[in-house]
């Protein structure tokens, strides 16, 4: 067969940089995408949906648009003990705003914040904890707070690892994230927490950009000031996406069902039930937190991250259970 | 040069296929991307903010995931003449459930539209029109809902085209969201309709997927039935996705603002006011219907699309506007 010279030279070159471009593509199929999930249950089964809904021609194959799965972040993304991250920032806000407010100092229950005092804040109950809340994420605009969330993030450390919390996110979560979206998932956060706390650092530690999270929300309202266009933060609650609520968030947001869904508390429960109690294969899983040595091991006595009914739903239900200890080679990155 | 005979014929296997599957889109980069636009202004604008907000070390250059493009949907992705395509729907919603509601023969504002009275529909005003949406579009599951738009948007036809109104979307619109998307951007829509009576279409007419449309809504309640989970469509007004409410709706649902907005009327004012008013390159465009017989001509004097302020507030801040008549070389797609 006759092949002119510089065909054959163009031809070897193609053959040699397609041989290059191939090598790694392969090398990461046959690699462990999951290299911080132990060999036991929970990585076989996450493996096993995986590939049954994203194989062509599988009976239980889902077309890429529909590959939905949505992941509660507080306690199944990340840290939540001793308290949520956000509690956390609430308080610092207060001890950074108190100088502007000098009525806070004999004030509850900001005057507990300020003293340090757990008991009297405790005693103040959620009533209380809203107006922690109003307090330091409302009055400003959404700007404002964007910036105020990513110079805190940045600077605060976690009471006990010393770490900013952004560091205490679970490594296996992290590849879990990044499995499914290399299969054709789009991955969603769906939090009880405040969605515009979460925005400003989602996408760098997890990869998933500002509109693919749905979160609690305080009502804004756009007004121009002095011809620029603003989004002013009203102490007003919007929306609570936490228990019944996250099904409703999920269908206000994305509009389809999900096929999988991963929580680890009782706040997670009617997600899990929505997402999985349908015809067609789905995937629950809940993080178990069982592991005190490396994290901390809690569930149905928790007041963060309370996991009881949900526990048991997971029994009924087949949904796959993490325990931490037992199933994840590592907890955090970089470890 | 030595090359072995297999090779060099698989080689030249991959060169033919590399050619073959290369030259469609060579071709497609050399053809025109928005064949339906006239040679004006408002396409050349277009193309110099794409090109200018894609090509990396242009001093406008904006990373992929910000580039957020925002569209209104009625007037400005498809017919909003005679009347707002969902109010048809509803119309007809009240004809088909009539059998069952007797009382809606002698009931205002149903019995106007059971009688074709439109002066008597008028009169019943907003508080009417509340009315009838809450009559046809709650009292039933989200998954029912979606049923009855899809079965509804398949089989009603436009009364002067005589045609399905997924049929009467704008041509140039429909290149110009390829267009963007073929540049990097994330296409919304973000329309003072209801979010779910897009949803089941927007994707297979607009290639914008459920999770990627932002609209009004009614409030929704999840519960347990029978061991399977719903969630209910409540008569109650959740969020109205227009004028001020869309730079809300952008902020809640996408989280960043788009650097793109196109609109057609004075409900998409704040949603311009809110892109286009920042630092850095934005654009805005307002889509002026003046071509009465290739569709219809209407702005400040119009019920439904009225163009005025937003009109006024085009010149000042330089969007661009697009003359139907002038600009567009084609209306609907097949034309």
């Amino acid at each position: 067969m006759f092949v002119p010279r510089d065909i054959q030279t163009a031809a070897r070159a193609v053959v040699v940089s397609l041989t290059i471009a191939l090598t790694p593509a392969v090398a990461l199929a046959q690699s462990d995408p999951l290299p911080s999930w132990n060999d036991t249950a929970p990585k076989a089964a996450i493996v096993e949906f995986v590939e049954k809904v994203s194989k062509e021609g599988s009976p239980d194959f889902v077309p890429e648009p529909e590959r939905i799965a949505v992941f509660d972040n507080d306690g199944t993304l990340w840290v939540e003990h001793p308290m949520y991250v956000q509690l956390a920032f609430a308080l610092d806000r207060v001890k950074a705003e108190a100088p502007s407010h000098p009525e806070w100092a004999t004030t509850q229950p900001f005057q507990a914040v300020l003293e340090g005092d757990m008991k009297a804040l405790a005693a103040a109950g959620e009533k209380g904890l809203v107006e922690l809340i109003m307090a330091t994420h409302a009055g400003m605009t959404v700007t404002q707070f964007q910036t105020i969330v990513t110079d805190w993030i940045a600077n605060a450390r976690d009471p006990r690892f010393k770490k900013p919390y952004t560091e205490l996110v679970y490594q296996p979560m992290l590849e879990l994230l990044a499995y499914l979206r290399a299969n054709g998932f789009k991955t969603f956060i769906v939090s009880g927490g405040g969605v515009e706390f979460m925005r400003p650092w989602t996408e760098k530690v997890y990869g998933v950009p500002p509109e693919q999270v749905v979160g609690s929300s305080i009502k804004t309202k756009f007004a121009m000031k002095d011809g620029a266009p603003t989004l002013f933060r009203l102490p007003e609650v919007n929306f609570i996406d936490d228990k019944a609520g996250k099904p409703v968030g999920i269908q206000e947001h994305i509009g389809r069902k999900p096929i999988a869904a991963f929580g680890n508390s009782d706040g997670d429960l009617e997600m899990l039930q929505w997402t999985t109690l349908a015809d067609g294969l789905q995937f629950g899983l809940i993080v178990h937190h069982t592991d005190a040595e490396r994290e901390y091991a809690y569930d149905r006595k928790s007041e963060f991250g309370h996991l009881d009914l949900a526990l048991d739903a997971a029994a009924i239900n087949k949904w796959t259970i993490v325990d931490m200890k037992a199933d994840w080679k590592q907890i955090f990155p970089g470890n």
